[in-house]
């Protein structure tokens, strides 16, 4: 009857240069969590003091940067003492924006790879804003909280398990905030979503999904010394994965009562990347690294999944995916926005005709209306209209500025610590690992390294 | 710099009793694959001789039988000869559907565990079509084959590897057909898109999905024994993948030269299936297997992959998934079915305005409906119309059974062989493996034992 044997695989942790024999379980690849050092604390719920104004200065203007200036001058109580860029023309075009606000002229630092670090230095500034490339990101974060700022630091913020631990190590020596300038938990449909979440309109949130598919090809040729295509071109996994775990994360109050715990990656060959790289220049690369998609899932200590997707060469509409999967409902942002709830969910003065309310299908356009309208997030209703017309990818730009300002002048925790940077960050090595080991699972560090139950749930901060 | 070492996990293939200690690499979880027996060939491109006419029996007449039944006295050339069910009220109800149809009656079978072995022992029958629980299907199937009928399974035909290669040696050995009753190959989208990719519109398909999500709280008491929950409230593991799976083995040219090599699956908690059961019954269940949300990623010999989830627990709208990412454009079925194509993809007399293509958006219902009327498959060309008008989900089954007999009486390969029915089953056992050992890699054995190159790409087979 059973005359199917399974070979049992038996997977050993061997430390390097250590000898076991004895482990019986198939474990997940683990990487080494750095001691705490002593007096050290962690930075979960943690609140700088209150501010009169938020001085800031800028650094990288060249794709975001100048969006940012071009933000904050918009924005009461901050003022733009400094810009930097390695081009003195990008410094030059971001001052216009001042000058035709009517705001002040900066200081302006140019010119040398290390002009950064002398706007850094200063003395007038509270935060520096960081948007250049990603391989300066961690390092200009770092410099920037080692001389008494705080970071806020442009997507991905950190591409290695170094530089996360690196910030993450900085911002808990030296009590500075360290923000990722993750822009997409401030959309519209997102932040409406997580207030019905947060409201229990979905039930227990079992699942979510999220994504960053958005085909570069007219883009490659506009970064500065082709660094992202070069960066693909060498690394293997979810190089970008930030917009997509962003909301997913927040959904799930990742260590805010819950932790990521194992993660598992997949990925097609690489065949976009090189054909575009032998189109433009006539080389042939053999040894492009980046598949042309890849699949990361991940698992919670509460059992709960999250599955995110990155595809930046084939030609398909953009998506971030952004869906959810609850015992009582069901949200889900592309390629339309829609919500699928159990009819008992829905109180009869909030949606009309909810006796046709059916988990089995989407709510119509009338009762999503009514129901946004119910559910609409604090914030979109204190700042939504104003986002629209500032602008920055239609508005969600400007909320997260509006923010990250609001909270410090209020004293306020940020809505993203620099362990929400580490856990969205986190996926580029982790899954190459994974990758590179034939999708095998990883586990994935406690980047509070034991603070990720101390707050129960995710919640935005409000001054009184 | 490096200060962060990672720590290696080595996997080592250890084979019970066995013993080794050089192994380097993370490997896969692997399986036995049985040795063909000696003087045993493969199936791939199997016909069996030409018929004039196909004498089929049925088995199982409680969900899916019956519609059988109706669908198949609209096929020429077929008559039906028996019919058998464990109870004698579902017998009398299928007659009743001959009778109406002006039909002669067809013998029966009912009353005792055993009926359906005396149909299969009968000698004026050509095809056993099996529609019982899934518990029965791999069973009847070797036995139909023994006593020298061919079969036709209903999904899933098999939910254990020893059930798996049991239909694989049987049908190899007998030389009989052994073809899954797998539907949604054959619906109306899935088939135009399967014709667009056999003909290069979506440049090299790299990346598939497909799932089955599909909230069953208003047919759990509908199945027999209560079968179905049962199986959920025993298995972890996606045990119902084959609405997925198929459509997405098909883009990919599965055993017709590319295979799939590794799998992985996570799954979230199971919440909703005990919650059900203690509504119903009381009766709290503390180990319940089946997670409401299951996950599998699988890769090919080729570096191509494919996604698949299943949910049958939560309140979401029906959802196959069905998506497809070429190199040159994009399908996608749910929750609307549209395109995105790259502009030189299309012919100027093909679509109507083409030069508003881009691989960044869907393209119009107007381009749409040009680009399904050119690319419409020929089955659907030929048998479409008369499908819908007959039914069985839209008319998809018709098509289905209207080519299982198309094929029998043309003495062509059928369009799903056995190892089409392995490879879209053997989810259940292996994703089931993956998880209850942490989501490690599990290899997908090649089912066809070699025989996976023999053809070249997936291919309908047509009469002259």
């Amino acid at each position: 009857m059973n005359k199917l044997k399974l070979m049992a695989v038996v997977a050993l942790a061997l430390i390097l240069g250590g000898c076991c024999g004895t482990a019986a379980t198939y474990g997940p690849i683990e990487t080494v969590v750095p001691t705490r050092p002593a007096g050290q604390e962690d930075m979960v719920g943690y609140a700088a003091p209150a501010m009169d104004s938020v001085r800031v200065g800028f650094i990288g203007l060249g794709m975001r940067g100048p969006g940012a200036v071009s933000r904050f001058v918009h924005i009461p109580n901050t003022r733009i003492v400094a810009l930097c860029d390695l081009r003195p023309e990008r410094v030059e075009s971001a001052q216009r924006i001042l000058a035709k606000a009517g705001v002040p002229a900066a200081a302006e630092y140019s010119g040398s790879e290390d002009a950064w670090k002398e706007l850094c230095e200063r003395e007038d500034i509270d935060l520096v804003y960081i948007a250049t490339d990603w391989k300066h990101h961690a390092e200009m974060g770092v410099y920037a909280m080692e001389h008494g700022k705080h970071a806020a630091i442009e997507v991905p913020s950190a591409m290695t398990l170094d530089e996360i631990w690196d910030l993450i190590n900085t911002s808990e020596r030296t009590r500075k905030h360290c923000m990722q300038l993750e822009n997409c938990v401030y959309d519209f449909f997102e932040m409406n979503t997580l207030n019905m979440a947060q409201q229990g309109l979905f039930g227990e949130v079992l699942h979510v999904e999220g994504s960053y598919i958005h085909n570069l090809h007219d883009f490659w040729g506009a970064y500065w010394n082709d660094w992202r295509m070069d960066y693909n071109r060498h690394f293997r996994g979810d190089v970008y994965a930030t917009h997509g775990m962003g909301p997913a994360c927040q959904l799930l109050d990742m260590h805010r009562g819950d932790r990521m715990t194992t993660l598992v990656a997949m990925d097609t060959k690489a065949v976009t990347g090189p054909a575009y790289i032998e189109s433009v220049t006539g080389e042939k690369v053999e040894d492009f690294q980046n598949g042309d998609h890849t699949m990361t899932m991940i698992r919670t200590a509460k059992g709960k999944t999250i599955h995110i997707q990155h595809d930046v060469m084939n030609p398909r509409p953009y998506s971030r995916m952004y869906q959810l999967t609850g015992t009582k409902g069901f949200a889900n942002k592309y390629p339309f926005a829609g919500y699928a709830l159990e009819s008992d969910q829905i109180e009869t003065d909030a949606v009309p005709n909810h006796e046709n309310l059916s988990g089995h299908s989407f709510m119509n356009r009338e009762q999503q209306r009514a129901l946004t309208e119910r559910y609409m997030h604090p914030i979109i209703r204190e700042v939504g209209a104003m986002a629209r017309e500032v602008g920055g990818h239609g508005g969600m730009d400007f909320i997260m500025d509006y923010r990250l300002v609001y909270c410090l002048l209020n004293g306020l925790p940020l809505d993203m610590d620099v362990y929400d940077l580490a856990e969205w960050c986190c996926l580029a090595p982790l899954t190459a690992l994974s990758l590179e080991n034939g999708s095998a699972p990883v586990a994935v560090p406690d980047f509070t390294r034991g603070g990720w139950q101390k707050i129960d749930g995710y919640r935005h901060a409000y001054a009184q």
